[in-house]
């Protein structure tokens, strides 16, 4: 166990990493805390949430959505949630962005933490203070940038995690090397998934050195006006997808950071996408997809990165040196179309 | 004409005294400006807002709800509004209140501007970054706190302000002396609504003293932990009658201020209750109601000053000079049964 501090602009965030969701009633007193779950978490891991006032939601990408928030916030004035109230959120990227957002907009703002129940949360989602809503085709249009006050680890809630979920972790595990680190790149090239079930020491490795990455990138830019942008590498391209074509977040990310190899290529003259390639495909994620290049089109130009008619884009130089780069709209179709 | 700075935690605030909406073009460039603004509003004034994009809302507050914020934000999203677009509210209370909340979510957070068209919002509505809606019978019970990039005043809109919204302004107006200054106050006992409205200076007065004695009360204490909340007088019970009775908002803090000062009485020995009766008289605001206590008090149970099972409450010691005050529920219940 291990607990560090990050100060943001307006809070401080406590993460406890290789802890125990035991510690939960330490952060957070039952009396004032509600948990906000999903049915899958909740199914698997009730008996470690008795005796707390809980609001379970269905599982999935499709429910983050303003629906999903009215009911929320229905759901808490019914149990007089006030301005004391700490809201939890149990679960993955959709738990912690619906958490969030709720929390920064009841009653104008509540104090709120994290319990982050898969590897992307852990790594990747849980952390940065960004949440948000879905809208229609377009991810994350609505939502807001606000700090927990706790990210609590606890490993052993992988235990129940489909092989899917790990694989969607391994996305933005990759990506966290790709932008960052060649060394990073090179250890991920003889880890596999099943060893990281097997040995919690590796997996507590890895879940500490990429959270600890983020948290400091987050920390050095959390209002995303520069550095912070490169870790939307992939996600350009992959948010159009993923949406439109419900498969996963780390498949269409994978997919996204391809593209990006591909055009970065083209630009940059960045000649290590094999390398790239084999590595998400040996953590099982794709790598190219057949999709209505028009259609994607239209919803990445509706993308929170565009700025007027250009788009801002991440590029590699190489592995381990991500670039912020304007690309005018036109030109990313024709790059799409070639694919 | 006067240019105000008000530095905020994340924002400065430029305010534009008595000057004139043609200035808008400086501030906000039309190629990049949205204005929001309401029908009655639009019909007044659509001749200054030709050129510009605009979207027209119905008028009133039981349009202050989620289902607007989803057109606006649909309506934002067919306009390929980016995160360098800068949303302008153009209107009163409600306005304000939904395109700060709208613009603090859209994308993660646009800029965004005022321009207030009643004297409610040049005084108060629009000062202070508070937004938000509505969620069924308990007022502003979603929002955010968030600073504007600029309020621009221009007193020739009111020219076409009905009546009743003047009275409306002059509710906050009383409750700024009540709070705050004994010699407000009785320059209040002898001004009135028709020489406000014949005459400029003492409008361009009146606004300016207002307005700046919120801005620099919200600069000691943004986020609300002190000072601030003694803007709260009259607005807890006032609140919990506006959207249960359909009456104003002016109408409904008048008779909350009118309870607050009879508690005051009991508590703290207050005596200038028929003072502010008298004055809140005079500028046409009703002082009693009959009212469902019963169902008022259960509205009144989930504001969002309550604190499990107290609730902070503005009392008087004297015209002048406001007090926080916790009080238990179920003595307070039995003080709205006295009346």
């Amino acid at each position: 166990m291990k607990i560090a501090r990050f100060k943001f602009s307006s809070a401080v965030t406590t993460v406890h990493f290789n802890s125990s969701i035991s510690r939960l009633a330490k952060l957070a007193g039952k009396s004032r805390a509600i948990i906000i779950t999903d049915e899958n978490v909740y199914a698997a891991h009730s008996g470690k949430l008795r005796g707390w006032d809980v609001i379970v939601l269905k599982t999935g990408e499709e429910f983050k959505v303003q629906e999903t928030v009215d009911a929320v916030l229905m759901q808490l004035i019914r149990m007089e949630a006030d301005r004391e109230t700490l809201l939890v959120g149990v679960g993955g990227g959709v738990i912690t962005d619906l958490t969030g957002f709720v929390a920064a907009i009841y009653m104008r703002g509540l104090a709120f933490g994290f319990v982050p129940t898969s590897l992307l949360a852990l790594v990747d989602a849980a952390i940065g203070g960004k949440n948000g809503i879905d809208v229609g085709p377009y991810k994350n249009m609505v939502g807001t940038i606000r700090q927990p006050a706790f990210i609590l680890h606890d490993l052993s809630l992988l235990n129940s995690l489909p092989e899917t979920e790990w694989r969607n972790g391994m996305a933005e595990v990759v990506k966290h090397a790709c932008i960052h680190n060649r060394l990073m790149f090179d250890k991920l090239k003889v880890l596999t998934i099943p060893a990281l079930r097997r040995n919690r020491k590796k997996l507590s490795d890895l879940v500490f050195e990429n959270a600890t990455f983020k948290l400091k990138l987050v920390q050095r830019d959390e209002w995303e006006r520069g550095e912070r942008k490169k870790l939307n590498f992939g996600h350009t391209l992959g948010h159009a997808i993923e949406n439109q074509y419900e498969i996963s977040h780390g498949e269409a990310i994978s997919i996204g950071m391809m593209a990006a190899c591909r055009i970065s290529e083209e630009i940059l003259g960045f000649h290590e996408k094999e390398e790239v390639k084999m590595l998400l495909e040996k953590f099982g994620l794709p790598t190219s997809a057949l999709y209505n290049r028009e259609k994607i089109f239209q919803v990445l130009a509706m993308d929170k990165k565009r700025q007027g008619a250009t788009i801002q884009f991440i590029l590699l130089k190489k592995i381990g040196r991500a670039q912020i780069q304007k690309i005018p709209l036109a030109r990313l179709k024709t790059y799409l179309e070639q694919k």
